[in-house]
């Protein structure tokens, strides 16, 4: 890591499954931005990435950065799914059905710069320990609680993403070996249990089978408006139906924590995705519990549990320190 | 790692719980060795320290390596339990019952060496890298089933155990979070379930529960001399409840392997301790289940998984190669 990193203008972009949010970044701002529709069903790979380098070609122009100055800006790009950094290539993404695509050479084919690809979940590490909620730091896991669980992994304030292609799943790890079948199709996934989608799906089930839950109340009898932030405000408010599930969920995630805290040892351990909206409710209880479940916890190390910092900015904002 | 590794003169230590194992080595071959017995209990770490500086140069002394010449042979030590590599402390070690031992400053006092410190299962997985059952590949994990489950992880021919202390300790994950209680505090550590123990301890509760069973056969009825050749023959010659419990087995322990992998994807696993004696037989069986557990593994890649071929001379020749 350069000394001069945040002096340098840089790119970030962040593929989503709807949005690419495009950053103009300097340090840990966002000087600019640019949002441009996915629609990678309705385009071919190479169409979409052309979009991608003339908007970002466009948001440098309208920050006063002549196109030839793009050889001294350097782009990273954050996709979700499986990738090969050094090779440049989306191996395989679920979110926007892409199948090895060599992005990084096609979009080197529409601007002159040096451009590198990171996993989504890999770049907003890189981000939180950069800039963010492990400023400081040089070794923190970021587990993202949405959809589904994904994780990165620093160390040393660089990605750690295994040797070959397809590692760092910490979400698909299994931690209950005869429990719920995960979209992978093995049983028991941390996925299945520490996903935002897991911890709703136990709410519904709760909420249905104890009419009087506040739950209920707060979602006007329709569960379909249940949203996390009403299971966690049934359950301050004393609503045991919403506590039940709450616990069963930190319990759990705990579990994940606690085993990949047993592997990597960071120092922080970041929360981010919709449930970490929470913050200190939910990391305080995390720690509490986490701390009794470490390896040898009297002589070892416990890492802080924290929520994101950076929130959604975060894969932009590690995108564009991917070089250095 | 230098081009030269294999050509200098090396000393491997390897302590065990009953005795201490010194090598001379060069390259992959232990030229020379010397055992002394450990007796942790009835001396200090530091009288133990010196008998094993000691005994390190006799060993120079009869293989015509001057006591002078030390200064340019390397030490490498291998030791159970939680250490730190870069301070040269031993933090705790169960198996001896140190804690806080600088053993590298310790046996520098007595030997003017360069030395350095690795945890045991790391010293034998580098071992295994190096010169043994992955040789060749530059990252492989170790899974040494004996009775406990400990882990080595190499990346890129370095020995990888995450950032603070008591990170790597694989077999203290949890797959199945309601299980059994584990010496670790937690339910359900693949320890619990992949540990040649583990295996005996069903393998006995099989055998007493059928009386026809073949395992009863092969130990006499002597449910004390059960291990674990004898419930691998017994399956082999069609013993249903032998099988049960390999089944069993086999399905925790590719559980575990799976997670493992879907976290570093390494070259290679290798299988020591006790239960690799069975080699193909299991691996054979753990590769075809693994590779239908690997996250994404129709576009991801499975690694190879075989057992350890150095054997208990694995941490011997790791440790020697602990420096450059």
């Amino acid at each position: 890591m350069g000394k001069d990193r945040g002096l340098k203008m840089r790119i970030g972009i962040d593929i989503g499954g709807m949005t690419i949010k495009i950053g103009l970044v300097e340090g840990a701002d966002i000087i600019a931005r640019k949002v441009i529709e996915t629609n990678s069903k309705s385009q071919t790979p190479e169409a979409l990435i052309k979009n991608m380098a003339v908007a970002t070609a466009e948001l440098l122009q309208e920050n006063n950065l002549a196109e030839d100055s793009s050889a001294k800006i350097t782009v990273g790009i954050a996709c979700p799914g499986t990738v090969d950094p050094a090779k440049g290539i989306v191996l395989y993404s679920n979110n926007i059905a892409w199948e090895d695509v060599p992005i990084v050479a096609l979009f080197k084919k529409q601007m002159p710069a040096a451009v590198a690809l990171a996993n989504d979940a890999d770049a907003a590490a890189l981000g939180e320990v950069l800039y963010g909620a492990a400023a400081g730091k040089n070794n923190a896991i970021l587990l993202t609680l949405g959809t589904g669980v994904g994780g990165g992994v620093i160390m040393n304030k660089k990605i750690f993403s295994g040797y070959m292609r397809g590692g760092c799943e910490l979400g698909h790890t299994v931690i209950d070996r005869n429990g719920k079948l995960c979209t992978c199709g093995r049983r028991g996934c941390l996925e299945v249990y520490a996903s935002a989608t897991a911890l709703m799906q136990a709410a519904r089930k709760a909420a249905a089978e104890q009419a009087s839950s506040l739950m209920n109340v707060f979602c006007r009898n329709d569960l379909s408006k249940l949203n996390g932030k009403i299971v966690f405000d049934a359950q301050k408010q004393g609503d045991m139906a919403a506590a039940r599930v709450i616990d069963e969920y930190e319990e759990n995630l705990s579990i994940g924590i606690a085993n990949i805290v047993n592997i990597f040892r960071p120092e922080v351990v970041i929360l981010g995705g919709g449930v970490s909206a929470q913050k200190e409710v939910l990391t305080e209880e995390l720690q509490k519990r986490v701390a009794g479940m470490c390896f040898g916890a009297e002589h070892g190390d416990v890492p802080a549990i924290v929520t994101s910092q950076l929130g959604n900015d975060a894969g932009i904002i590690g995108a564009a320190h991917l070089i250095d």
